[in-house]
């Protein structure tokens, strides 16, 4: 079984080599689906023949958004907590608690009905790939729940054992960091494909992250990190060193940082939900793309300082505020959010990847900065299957 | 026909002598609605009986929103300027004179297919009072079909043959003037509420204003005023002498200013998808609601300058951005689009009103800020009919 999606009046590929820029962008285009898979990508006017038709109207096509960093494994939400900062108190670490005490409460079958409303609402927004990281357990038991559940749903799920110290270890983070890596590692490690830490002032040390990772790293998960969210730190350089897919957050950089990023394989997730939630400074992406550096954007959704799945509204805020392009924006939330998962397969409209694609009610992927806040999803397609 | 909307967990109503603190807010809510309007609020417990019963499952419903102030009768877009913008370059009115050739260019049914297409958007996102200008046609017949074409679907009509000098008047500003105040009023106002003019450097100054303004109230249409948006001016002051219902923009205000709107009936309506696309400095929210001005919300949805139809959007922003808490940002959207338009039959949920109902897929109004760019919408009712 065959579709062809024709009448394209632009198609972002994300391949150099099939359009014009590095959104590989083509006009009057047509994409073959296969299998679940792209089979073919050309102008419309070559297209071959296939059992169906879509007709997309001289609308603008793109592959599906990969949100490569989101904490949707919890119950509970903090709406006290965000509008009280809203009205002037300031945010701390602390809130994550809050959430941890919900979801420890929680059954798996509460767990997962949030985690797939989270899922379904993401797709209806054009996402097809989302990371999902544990860190709301904080025991041996909630964090491999966590990794459980979110395993029947994305192959991308993240051990963040280390998102916070346990409330329960408070006077004996060590003792922590030793669980950590220790038994909750044992029962985490069969459900994850990486490991994550939130390196930082109130959370851990670079020392502490160095440990948490590399024992991550002796039982087969890659690392990724939370780096310099809050503060300048560590977290950035340690990510390189490792080999990190990702630092995330990158919101406080030195020029070392830079540096660092622009010259190693670590992709830099930059987070503006976070930002935008927390009245805090934004990243400066336009310092790291013109040092060379890779940038992802992606939706950090969770409940305490970033509650939007909206990839489209991190584009906006991006271009807004981070000195992206539309352009570098779209492709950041596309291939960049791929990269960040090294991933080949997916952020991609050519032959061989999969058939993730997202049909915007708009002529152009600069709509989705254009015209903020307005949901622009015509058409989402997965595994080739359509999906909205 | 009644129906009894019932189980609302958390009820805006706009109106004190129902609920708590300024947005009279229930818990446990029903609303009747009945022949169109609201026939009764209250305690779900102590509902009447209805012919018809929707449980509101626990979520949030407030008045529809109330958009004071929208550019919809045009034609074309302007991508590639906002792309160029985004990429560095500044922003400058001439802008306007690209939509207003595509505007004249386009057929009646083709301005009329492009409205209902953006009403409709709007409506999906929960706004169900609309104003619309006129502006783009810049000639009598382009004005007046414009306001034709807008009278067909709202009541809530602007006469804006004063957006900025029609390009065929550029060496003869004052000739515009005469035609403005003359023969176009006179095409224009049958079909027109409103007056407006875009009182700026670079469009028409403090003394052509009042004389646009005052040529509009003469034919007994109401004033409203496009007021220091870009620089100081007199367009604020001018607006509170004049008695104008609204002074939309007020980014930029001395204390002279804000004392005018402070003390008068007009209100300031702020639209920071203007200063969100445009890279421009937020007007200050908390220094207008703290002097006791009436502060409304609005897309100023255009092609140019502000191509957002979400009011979600909007208050998101003005939370983020503009020193507004959540709920002052949720009145400013409903209760303060009314105020702006002298309305008193939307914008509140209470017996005799409208029954304009925005449910939501949230426990609260509080989620509008909260989960930014995300369509929260549930379900809307326009006129005590299901619409979404």
């Amino acid at each position: 079984m065959s579709t062809l999606i024709g009448n394209v009046g632009s198609l972002v590929t994300n391949d150099p080599s099939h359009g014009s820029g590095p959104l590989g962008l083509l006009t009057d285009a047509a994409v073959l689906i296969e299998d679940g898979r792209i089979a073919w990508v050309g102008p419309a006017a070559e297209a071959p023949a296939a059992d169906g038709h879509v007709d997309a109207e001289g609308r603008a096509l793109l592959p599906g958004f990969v949100d490569s960093h989101a904490h949707l494994v919890f119950a509970g939400d903090r709406t006290a907590e965000f509008n009280a900062r809203m009205s002037g108190q300031s945010y701390t670490a602390g809130g994550i608690r809050t959430t941890v005490a919900a979801t420890r409460a929680a059954t798996d079958a509460q767990l997962e009905a949030n985690l797939t409303r989270f899922l379904t609402e993401a797709l209806r927004q054009g996402t097809t790939t989302v990371e999902c990281k544990s860190g709301y357990g904080l025991t041996v038991e909630d964090e491999a729940r966590a990794l459980r559940i979110a395993a029947k749903h994305t192959t991308e799920t993240t051990y963040l054992g280390a998102h916070v110290v346990a409330p329960e270890f408070k006077e004996d983070p060590a003792a922590y960091v030793a669980l950590v890596t220790g038994e909750m590692l044992d029962a985490c490690a069969p459900h994850a494909r990486w490991v994550d830490v939130f390196c930082e002032q109130g959370a851990f040390d670079g020392d502490q992250a160095r440990e948490i990772l590399t024992a991550g790293m002796a039982r087969g998960l890659t690392p990724r990190v939370h780096a310099n969210q809050l503060n300048h730190g560590p977290g950035v350089q340690l990510a390189v060193e490792l080999g990190a897919a990702s630092a995330d957050h990158c919101t406080h950089l030195t020029d070392a940082d830079v540096d660092a990023l622009a010259s190693g394989d670590t992709v830099a997730t930059l987070l503006p939900g976070a930002e935008f939630s927390t009245r805090a400074p934004y990243p400066d992406a336009r310092r790291l793309l013109d040092a060379g550096a890779t940038v992802a954007l992606s939706t950090d959704c969770n409940p305490g300082s970033s509650f939007t799945s909206s990839m489209a509204f991190c584009i906006a805020v991006a271009v807004r505020e981070m000195g992206m392009t539309p352009d570098q924006a779209v492709w950041a939330a596309t291939a960049g959010g791929a990269r960040a998962l090294r991933r080949t397969d997916v952020g991609l409209i050519a032959p061989g990847a999969r058939a993730d694609l997202l049909l915007l009610d708009a002529p152009s992927h600069v709509h989705l900065a254009y015209r903020p806040g307005v949901p622009l999803t015509a058409a989402v397609w997965r595994d080739g299957v359509r999906a909205v």
